[in-house]
């Protein structure tokens, strides 16, 4: 069924279909589309596709799939599970040209945005017209709408707004043979059929091309503070959490967690001075934003933390008293990626644990990895919240270690992969997360859906048809 | 492929497979099993599933698959799109003996149901643990958690906590061939491949069998309200739900309309004194469930109400100042289903509209109504805040009435089934609100997991194999 060499044909098409700019060739072709922030192996793309309008999209796959020819889909490249490095043979499709942004829309508090739109433009659009829009990621400049979609991205506020699909009131995408799917219109309430969008959200490109998007934004914030506590147990933190759950009438927005040697690492990493001593067993950050009646959010939020720190939940607290001192303190948050790019022999899990898991797993990971490896250190930070844990691990026996934590993370009911996908990377893991039958359900959608397997083909899981 | 006579074979490994009280054949089966609450004609099915247990669904399933044998899904048939309703050949699947209900588990706020039990039930069992349950509607009392996953079940509270699909924390399925899909672990985070639930919510039972779910809970209110007001225009009370929404910081949980027919025939089958005069141009209930701090929520509220009355947003308002009150006037709206049931000649439509169109489509509906019969009631009532009416309307000249109507709203950006749903009644209509790519994209899905159609085939669509 595959031409593995599309030829002359294939580009004769679709030169005559797209207009010169949509299409790179040869030695038009710039090194980004390969780049991969790990630094793995890319292969070089046969072609670059960067159609501008959804009809060019439909027409550049109608054109690919007619010969088989495979295409890699390309946003921000800033997944963390290697879905949009380049495999022998693949062609690029990158959204980079679709960055059209609409006006935010008070009646349905909506916005449209194509697939190219980098997140933090949307949060910029919905701040200009005093909204707020629901998720946040590290790499919110260079991250696309489109590729936040396809990875169903988290960060550090799902607490509040749920993932990115809690965002979506409407999708358009173009299936592999071309059919464009629209459902722009943005119906709180549309039984009509099956909803389609879903599919899209989270399968990593491998379903349909998502083109465009129509986005929910929530009212901007009438307050935000945050505060950073040290914790002896986690589980004080779960109890502290429970107390900032009820008395925060949903304004808690995020509930982060650094274990000492995060804490510490970024410390140094950034120069600071730490807001809180080191030393402490735990270190929470925790966020309000309150909607409506700034005042009373914030005396509750710190009526809440004292009590906290009565009823021995916490050790100590200091709480933002400025959007300056708000800013660093999330800034300490952000330079978490970063720091960890700088330190030797790291490996990485992003799990999740049901939180009432999440007391045994902690200490029972951690001396199952000791056993493997008595010097790993244990630099992990994450969204406590949600029981998603960055489990970033410095030893010489990455293998082992990820084998086995991986393992832990299944056997406390949780997931191998909280937000970050499965792409290529962890293939090898999904079968501990998912049963036979489900991936056997993947891989029937798969087929129904782009029958050829051209899109993101052998992502998440192996293709069938060989 | 299929057999149209099951015959003894199939019968014989039923037989073998369930229990004696899963199966019922001949004079066993009751005639409750070809109820329809519209009166509409129901074929005598060949037999009764009654598994107790997800394996017992998936060993009947397969049995079933095996010979090609028809199976309706069968809750606790509200559903007001016929697609319970038997059809010549059809055996009934019935999930009546699967209504186990656990614990509510405080760390995650959710708890697991079977498909089964009643909403009511667990409405009840969130409350007991000091939790909300977030979908109400009319047939709580009947309709079971399976059936309202399966039409994605909406009602009053959609603009506070979304459609039935927004409660779901994980399903467990049995697909056609009795293959089980099991995701109940409930994380807040796991990307890890397809979000397979999200395929079963509002596929009216075509894709597979819902058998259990774990349901998301909210913090119980500390305070509700509801106030009655009357309003002049539909400009009017946009303006007032703006307002609502911008002050009440996320705590408005309803804003229903009535328009004047409806709001006079519910007064007067009650037999209640009106809580406001009669005459209004519009009639709106707004309600508010406050998470924290009660005493402030409700001063919001009331000063929200008085200031939308000093900007001639609204006329009039009362407000509920007792438990007792705030039940009488939800009883008012609740009445409104079992009114029209006692109207001649009437004909309903559950449509929505965008917001931003709703001030046109309404006068520009009524107007083209009037134009096929000039003596038109318009017994309309709905939720306002998500832009869905129940149009209900009292004319000679039904069929041609609602043909106007759909496609009056699919000309203002609608839905021609907002919550209820395709199943058969609708099936006509399906095409006004989703394209032929979207229909074939759904006939697709549908080959994909059910090969056989076994499971409500021709619901929501054709079945294509014929």
């Amino acid at each position: 069924m595959t031409n593995t060499n599309p030829g002359q044909g294939l580009l004769d098409r679709l030169t005559r279909v797209l207009p010169q700019r949509a299409l790179l060739m040869g030695d038009a072709i710039g090194p980004v589309y390969q780049e991969d922030r790990r630094g793995r192996f890319s292969a070089k793309p046969r072609f670059i596709l960067r159609p501008g309008t959804t009809a060019e999209v439909s027409a550049a796959l109608a054109a690919c799939d007619a010969v088989g020819q495979r295409l890699v889909m390309q946003g921000g490249r800033t997944g963390l599970a290697g879905a949009h490095r380049i495999m022998e043979g693949e062609a690029v499709l990158s959204l980079e040209r679709m960055t059209a942004i609409g006006e935010v829309e008070p009646e349905s508090a909506t916005l449209i945005a194509e697939a190219g739109v980098p997140l933090q433009a949307v949060q910029m659009a919905a701040a200009r017209a005093n909204h707020l829009f629901g998720v946040d990621i590290g790499s919110r400049g260079t991250a696309t709408i489109g590729g936040a979609i396809s990875t169903n991205a988290g960060g550090i506020r799902v607490l509040r707004y749920g993932m990115f699909r809690a965002q979506i009131a409407g999708l358009e995408t173009v299936l592999a043979d071309g059919s464009v799917l629209s459902s722009l219109r943005g119906l709180d309430k549309d039984n009509t059929g099956y909803d389609l969008n879903q599919l899209f959200i989270g399968a990593e490109g491998t379903l349909g091309v998502v083109t465009r998007a129509r986005l929910r934004l929530h009212p901007a914030p009438v307050a935000e503070q945050i505060a950073v506590l040290s914790v002896p147990t986690i589980a004080a933190a779960l109890a502290l959490l429970r107390r900032l759950k009820q008395t925060s009438g949903g304004a808690l927005s995020a509930f982060e967690i650094m274990l000492p040697d995060a804490y510490a690492g970024v410390i140094g990493f950034l120069g600071m001075p730490p807001p809180l001593p080191l030393g402490a067993a735990f270190y929470i950050l925790a966020e309000i934003q309150a909607s409506s009646g700034a005042e009373a959010a914030e005396q509750t939020f710190q009526a809440a933390l004292m009590a906290a720190i009565t009823e021995g939940e916490a050790l100590d607290a200091i709480i933002s008293q400025s959007q300056r001192e708000f800013a660093a303190l999330w800034a300490m948050r952000d330079a978490f990626a970063d720091y960890t790019r700088t330190i030797d022999h790291v490996s990485s899990g992003d799990i999740s644990v049901p939180l009432s898991a999440m007391a045994a797993f902690l200490p029972q990971s951690q001396a199952a990895l000791r056993q493997i490896d008595p010097e790993t250190a244990f630099i992990i930070c994450g969204h406590l919240g949600d029981g998603n844990l960055h489990y970033v691990i410095q030893t010489q026996q990455g293998a082992a270690a990820m084998e086995c934590l991986l393992h832990m993370v299944v056997a406390h009911g949780g997931s191998v992969s909280a937000e970050h996908g499965i792409g290529v990377d962890k293939k090898p893991w999904l079968r501990l997360s998912r049963s036979a039958a489900e991936i056997a359900a993947m891989q029937r959608l798969k087929a129904a859906l782009d029958p050829r397997g051209i899109l993101n083909r052998d992502r998440i899981f192996d293709h069938l048809g060989r």
